[in-house]
């Protein structure tokens, strides 16, 4: 799976397949977020920060908040591009700003806050130190 | 499938079943939205707007932004509450705010933006005039 | 949320949101499943068996084999039954009937064999005596 | 997205995300069976036999059955292969076999049966010519 990085920006191919769609005939909306989470996932995977990482240190990440703008649909058979950039990033939390694309195309744009808590998956944790570091330097806005 | 309404406020309730979870043992965020979903259908519904009403009229609704910031997780098992409130309507728009509850507890948060389109799916139209006056009489805001 | 049951056969209602469909215009046939196992989740739920039995038990419930023939599709808005009924019990496994129907239609049938484990997820358990005398009473062949 | 095929088996790499999961920390069962499409959608592809082929011949392809056993459960983040191979083909069907693979391991097996029909999506209708002929040659057992 290839994916390229550009002035902060992570992307990743992403097909539509005929579960991403809907009975309108194109991909259903809520669907984007699904791909947008791919795309985090394999950024943060890309900076050494998986599974394991996370299991590691004891913490979990949850969403805080998204919001999302859809512009034009995407429909089956498209080959979409999901992207991550790293916008902000401090104490216990992760911004990100995302879009899918279809060539130069937004199809959809939007952010995601993202929260470190500890294990119970409640109590807002700091990042940790390295973590942080790494994290500032892949920013968008670094 | 009950459903109750005061002050504008239209409730459905949910049910979270093991499809809604994810790993980290709650319900998978990107799930809200559609419950969130199923409660706008059914308060649509209860204002004689279906799927009849909708392909009579030759119209499409599209989603144009979604907004959720999320408080507390949900579990399996729970019984949840999804509301959906008009609070704005215009030419080929209408707003919902919305939220997942459990008892008094609000989880989840947010509003959606709706814009009506022609049959093609990107052709802004405007609510029909029954339409429009039906759902401003529905307005939280009323 | 109402279920009936005659004959040993639990029911629930289930309604087509636009979540559930695909680009066929119809309900994507992998959700079915999904609606099969909440009437499961009912049956088990309506006899005494919810989350916290099963974790007071210790013991994890899993899929061991699903199959399901199609027979006509269901849409968006369609009011659904899906049916579960109780039609093998023994040691470690249970067995059961499943269809989707729409009034009298059978839209989609099948089964589904459920084995009993360990907290792993991966050791067979023979299921509690008490479970088993009461699905023995509950199913559709006692 | 890399794919190989050897003695008619299509395989398709799967990434297992968040969205796969459930609360019991595995993947939800019912996903297998996206994978499961997945990968035959990739294989129809590469025959030739993408969206735009199947609209120009006014076809749809829908789902007659499907049988899946579960052997081991898949996590969150593991490398799987959703493989495909024609194993039958005549008239208005055609048969595959599936599995979802970690490595040598089998952690799902089971088998698909697709039908033609007309653009109505009810009436049976035979393979275009070509299409018969192309897939018998790309059958497992040719």
């Amino acid at each position: 799976m290839t994916s390229l990085r550009s002035g902060g920006e992570f992307s990743l191919p992403v097909r539509v397949y005929i579960e991403d769609t809907d009975a309108g005939g194109i991909v259903y909306y809520v669907n984007y977020l699904k791909f947008m989470e791919r795309s985090r996932t394999e950024l943060m995977r890309s900076l050494g920060f998986d599974k394991n990482f996370i299991f590691n240190e004891d913490l979990m990440f949850v969403v805080r908040d998204v919001a999302v703008t859809y512009f034009k649909p995407a429909k089956l058979d498209d080959a979409l591009n999901a992207t991550a950039s790293i916008t902000g990033v401090k104490g216990a939390t992760i911004i990100m700003q995302q879009s899918i694309r279809m060539g130069e195309d937004v199809l959809a744009a939007g952010h995601v806050t993202i929260a470190c808590v500890d294990k119970t998956g409640v109590k807002p944790r700091r990042l940790p130190k390295s973590m942080l570091q790494t994290l500032r330097g892949a920013s968008a806005r670094a």
